[in-house]
């Protein structure tokens, strides 16, 4: 093997496979300032790799390594990082993967466990970040799942009031309604519940900064007698309840906890009890991305609709409806990726560059996933199977919804 | 053991047994006059047995016996079918079965195979029956698949239309679409995708008498040119799609096929193509009852969503929306079951006695199992993972739905 300045022959030859694979032009400049690249066309994107080691971890396992190095500045990017991500993700094929995440695909279900006590520790990492942070670039309410927008050219804040009030028109909340909820964020959702439908609702969390904020939030709105607000594990939900509803915490429940879950709905939901979960989800199995799993959210996993049939088939649900959002996420997405970069300076001076560039990458990976159909956003309504108490037609959800403004519309519709 | 007169110790506890587990008391009357009865409350069905061969049958086997023995008369009702049969569905955990089908459930799969050959055995079985029958209890459009009911109270005829309209709204058939159709019955939805939305239609089916009847009316509405009705399998479809659609037929393909369906769907569809499949279901794996496998439709089998997922992840195809109109079915089956009745004395001069009392109860008990949750009617719309080109929301579905005769309107809002 004869050695190239600054760069062995295999290196050279292996890079050049991947970037042939890709179906836009992508060059990579190294340390020693050669740059490789297979297309005599303009690249869409430079790469500058720092050094050797980088490159061979690069080569090796790109869909862990990239991001570690692009969040410590071992790679630098000259061009736009979503078209780069884009780029990526289309050269993509959903049957090939590299070599190595194949190889550990299934490392997830025995790594980050979600007991009780994994699952504490996991959303700690994620959710007890500083509430100040979230503030800076979710919406005002702190709603931090996929949006529903009516039309793409809603706002952010317009997306979420509607999407919370499509939730209450898919599990036909009535005033007077016992609602428990698994996984309550900041507690937008419960408090929307109570306030504009009439309902109690009890709200299950294990982040203790959320807890915390959507208790002070349940006092200031002179909500606190009726929302509930609990620091503890879905597996500990007792009582019953008119409506189980769940939006976005399945993705942290792990598939071995799936039973156990439909076992805690089984347990609470009344005979005409209605049941609601929102997801992000696969057209097919794959682990989630190695360096969102490991940076980012730590146990978490996207399911397929087959994988999320365990919650529902042991007990005898019947699913009345699913409805797939997946360019709602990428809009939603597209709305946070720009509060956070008007916001990159304070979030830089509140943590540092390596962390900015971390979530930069999270926030434009996941929008470009959800926009190429790699990440799916499922919304499941279901019923006990013999509850005939049930929507003649789904016309219902659609009354003035073009309008989130129309509030009074939509509640009388409901009430 | 102790012969009593007439019956033996261990028929009347066991008969008892069965009895006891009816949520409504029902009576048996024997061939020798005694009465079998778990109440004191006046029977809501009394069930005469002629003779103990028929009495053992129905003991242990139960699914398949009633049927058999209800069909030719070894069993006569007193009191209302419908209502006897409410009570024993309704009487059924979907946990518990009795012995004998448990042992045999996986027979079905083994039994009466889907091949090709197979499949227009078991096809010809129940859908080569003279045309002329079927017009006597059908709507007037022969259509035999679950219809649509905007209100409860539409008729039979504005549903099966509303229906059609329906698919064609979650396809977004578009002027000159192409449109494959796979399973079409006597050719009601192909005609009216081609009268009412501009398109052209290939659509299969292997019943001989209703492709013949397909063409003739294809003919006399002057639609030949643009609908093609293909005497052949699914297996054979070939050429390129903007559309796949299939109504009422995978409850005939079988598990084993499923790919080879997904397979036919990748290979006929384009990019851009959407997708749609509607067919009866369950919310937890189960054969078909015992009796409908035998006598009316072999080789069926009505599959869970999960099972469902074997067309669509091997493919990348992503599911957009799942509706479940198990009350639909119900409504439709209660039309149907009230026009074989209003015509069950020609149907007996066409064929017997039996006949009409085996449809009686097929009809009357797949009415009674979507009524309580045993069956249920799947509609999926699909695309391929990364097409973009999906509706931003589902109300486009809804315009003017209220009335099925606003035709106009809807095919205004699609093109």
């Amino acid at each position: 093997m004869v050695r190239t300045p600054g760069l062995f022959w295999l290196e050279k030859r292996l890079l050049r496979m991947i970037l042939r694979r890709l179906v836009k032009p992508v060059r990579v400049v190294l340390w020693n300032g050669e740059e490789i690249s297979e297309s005599v066309d303009p690249p869409s994107a430079r790469i500058k790799v720092r050094d050797e080691a980088t490159l061979w971890k690069l080569i090796l396992n790109p869909e862990l390594q990239f991001g570690e190095a692009y969040s410590d500045g071992r790679i630098e990017l000259e061009g736009d990082l979503v078209g780069l991500l884009d780029t990526i993700y289309r050269s993509k094929t959903q049957t090939s993967e590299s070599l190595y995440p194949r190889l550990v695909s299934r490392r997830w279900a025995r790594g980050t466990v979600n007991t009780p006590r994994g699952s504490r520790r996991n959303i700690h990492r994620h959710y007890d970040i500083r509430t100040d942070f979230y503030k800076l670039w979710l919406d005002s309410q702190l709603i931090y799942t996929c949006g529903y927008f009516p039309s793409s050219n809603h706002s952010l804040e317009e997306a979420q009031f509607a999407k919370m009030d499509y939730v209450c028109r898919k599990v036909r909340l009535q005033p007077g309604d016992r609602v428990v909820e698994a996984g309550c964020g900041w507690g937008a959702l419960a408090l929307h519940m109570a306030k504009h439908y009439g309902v109690s609702v009890k709200a299950f969390n294990i982040s203790h900064e959320q807890i915390l904020y959507a208790r002070q939030r349940a006092r200031e709105e002179g909500l606190a007698d009726r929302v509930e607000f609990i620091e503890d594990d879905y597996r500990n939900i007792s009582g019953r309840f008119d409506v189980f509803v769940s939006v976005g915490m399945l993705e942290h429940v792990g598939l071995p906890y799936y039973r156990e879950l439909g076992d805690v709905i089984d347990r609470c939901l009344e005979a005409s009890g209605r049941g609601f979960l929102h997801f992000i989800g696969r057209n097919r199995e794959l682990p989630l991305n190695a360096w969102i799993r490991k940076r980012i959210f730590p146990g978490a996993y996207p399911p397929t609709l087959r994988q999320v049939m365990d919650i529902f088939e042991p007990w005898g649900f019947s699913v009345l409806d699913v409805e797939n959002l997946r360019l709602h996420y990428a809009k939603t997405l597209e709305h946070w990726l720009a509060r956070f970069e008007e916001s990159a300076s304070p979030i830089c001076a509140m943590f540092n560059a390596d962390f900015v560039r971390a979530w930069r990458l999270y926030l434009a990976g996941s929008m470009v996933a959800f926009q190429t159909g790699w990440l799916h956003l499922f919304q499941i309504a279901f019923v006990r199977f013999d509850n005939n108490q049930i929507p003649w037609t789904r016309d219902y959800l659609y009354l003035g919804e073009s309008d989130p403004k129309q509030e009074s519309k939509w509640i009388h519709a409901i009430s």
